[in-house]
């Protein structure tokens, strides 16, 4: 399945929090054998979100959002997906009663603004989460999830049950410091040819605190043996150039 | 002036390498007075990149790219950003000149492969890195890096040279444990209304690792002295709910 993904939220644009979520979601799927296809990061903004999720919701067959579904002024999230499907916003009485249990047993108040955190777009299924109890919710092909990481790792495991797996991405890879990418791209070209639709060879150089380069070569497929063989063979030619 | 950016690369949207320009562009466009206002995250694919570059270069006034340009058969960003625009593919003798006198000096074949990284698309000027010296580009509105950070960072400080600085969005914020979200939501909501289109109040709860949580309460705004009186009227709201 084609997955992508919607983070929304000022704080990553201007820089003040590093996002922590796409590489959890990206993650997860591979391990279901689901693929992240496309990111985007928009603003805490009505027209951006409606116009990402018009998008995204069209072109892929599951979105994800984080960010933006609190009880305070900036959490517009909900508000924009109900717009973006032309769905109206209802109190769930089923938040209403995790969460009204949840401020009794903290002994806080359950006040209307804490309860805008029980009103989801109608026809929205809740996920749950077993830490703050705020729940996200899914409407059509779109899963809306807090930003904060912990929750947004609750809700993901969440849905994620009830997502069907696939076949397994094996992803294989050789780290050297034996070779560069300009030594190697010949070969490396030809390798691929020679494995085309079967393994997908990725060249990642990375350059360390010291100014040294290493270089990454991973060899991904969804069959283990095509996989093993086209990383035995990148093997040998890297001995070849030592 | 409103900014996009582009990360190119499988390996952000596998999981297997957590993107780091995002943050380090968002910072940089802060302390010039820009604002990146969207960012896209697709494969080393040549459809996916052609559409996110047409789409992001006529929606905003500067698009910068990270990955794909290196020696390697994935790196086809420069390829795909040519064919975007229309552009022919060109060798530029002013890049042949500095990547051969590199390879020279550090005694390694200026091969095909090495070659590669002079070509650029027709039109296209040179962004300069001091580290590996295969420079970045810029085509009409979008400027093309490296992903590798160290050498990302090296392009954009040389190409923030030639964007000129607009007035600075002031940030400032308050972190507290006094108060929670659902405990101050009602006044900041007020406090908004009354700054409305003078300041931007954010407000970010984070989860820490006992399981406690802190907020954090931003006022962004170009005036200065809007932001700080915003600020202290927050304090003072803090103070009232203890």
């Amino acid at each position: 399945m084609k997955v992508a993904f919607l983070i929304i939220g000022d704080e990553i644009l201007c820089g003040k929090t590093k996002d922590a979520n796409l590489q959890t979601l990206a993650l997860k799927l591979e391990e279901k054998g689901h693929s992240l296809t496309e990111v985007r990061v928009v603003a805490d903004e009505e027209t951006a979100i409606i116009k990402a999720i018009k998008e995204l919701s069209t072109l892929y067959e599951i979105v994800f959002t984080s960010g933006g579904i609190g009880s305070t002024h900036d959490d517009i999230t909900t508000e924009s997906i109900a717009k973006a499907f032309g769905a109206s916003l209802k109190i769930n009485p089923e938040a209403m009663k995790i969460l009204a249990n949840f401020y009794k047993l903290k002994n806080l108040e359950f006040n209307a603004e804490r309860q805008k955190m029980a009103v989801i777009p109608d026809g929205a299924l809740l996920v749950h989460n077993n830490l703050t109890f705020a729940p996200g919710f899914v409407l059509d092909n779109v899963y809306v999830f807090a930003g904060i990481p912990q929750i947004f790792n609750a809700m993901l495991e969440e849905a994620l049950k009830t997502i069907p797996n696939a076949p397994k991405t094996h992803s294989l890879s050789i780290e050297t410091t034996k070779v560069t990418e300009g030594n190697i791209a010949h070969e490396l070209r030809e390798l691929q040819a020679k494995y085309t639709k079967k393994v997908a060879i990725g060249s990642y150089p990375k350059m360390h605190e010291n100014g040294s380069f290493s270089l990454q070569i991973t060899f991904r497929s969804t069959n283990l043996e095509d996989a093993t063989n086209c990383k035995k063979e990148a093997e040998e030619l890297i001995r070849s150039k030592i």
